[in-house]
């Protein structure tokens, strides 16, 4: 993903961070190594991007491989962490590409990331057929009462133009 | 874990598969890889044992790796397929020695197991204070509706007696 990451720079504002991960929603869509999600980890204050993660369900077999499952993975492996929350670390950010499925809203709590800032809406999702799994309002209540904050639909549109453009194409729905 | 678990058996009832999933957890505890928790995939008719997970988030440095979540890696890889609902497979259960959390339920729909059998409950985690994360009641009806069917309390005194002894012995409760 280098051509669309730039491992040095800094990433100032949460559309330049989501910017990111809606880029490598694209471009994984662009060299059909899976499905139309992205997700990106920043350190909250510097802006410096810790991991990228990519939808790779289909092409390693695995369906716990969301973009946001790789990029907690990623981002863990590079800190040596089991979780990103804790006194030796600045605060992480996840952006994502897309709102999280019940797989991923659960594993946030485990990951340690402070926000969580989304672009398409499950909504948006579900216009191709992707299933969110059980997420409810009470949900979200759950995780911000334990100190999570939520951002909703930061370039939606730019977001949701990568699920469309999927769509058009007939990519693989899988778990439909 | 092959102390523990027997690849060439035919385990036959619930009992006998949970106790896979039980032993799993008791062996990675008195190994100290990691949480007490312990999973096994089985072919629902056959009852071939068709992979085991542990917890491996604090040695793996990876929150994702909860017991659930390796047997569903474990199992896929083994069938070469990203969900094990396929037409040239044949059905699969998960046996989990402890109520899955959000994360893990959540991963259920896209592993393609058709039950969930679990052992100890969200209580007996929380006594530890493991957090289970938001499932709620209308998280399993999304499930069901789904076509998940989950069996619960499945020898829950000896799954239980796994999680009491790690607390008693201090294990280490990460994201508490």
């Amino acid at each position: 993903m280098n051509s669309v990451v730039n491992w040095n720079a800094t990433y100032r504002t949460d559309d330049e961070r989501m910017l990111v991960a809606v880029n490598v929603s694209k471009e994984n869509v662009a060299r059909s190594l899976g499905g139309p999600f992205g997700a990106a980890i920043f350190e909250s204050d510097s802006g410096r991007l810790v991991s990228v993660g990519m939808n790779s369900v289909v092409r390693l077999n695995n369906c716990t491989l969301h973009a946001e499952m790789v990029a907690f993975m990623m981002a863990q492996r590079r800190v040596e962490s089991f979780t990103l929350n804790t006194p030796s670390l600045p605060p992480h950010d996840l952006y994502t590409s897309c709102e999280p499925c019940a797989m991923c809203l659960g594993a946030t709590l485990w990951s340690g990331v402070r926000r969580v800032v989304y672009g398409a809406t499950r909504e948006d999702a579900s216009r191709l057929n992707f299933d969110e799994g059980p997420v409810f309002p009470e949900s979200y209540r759950y995780l911000e009462e334990r100190g999570l904050l939520f951002v909703r639909e930061v370039l939606r549109a730019e977001a949701k133009a990568v699920l469309e453009a999927y769509r058009a194409d007939r990519g693989e729905i899988y778990n439909g």
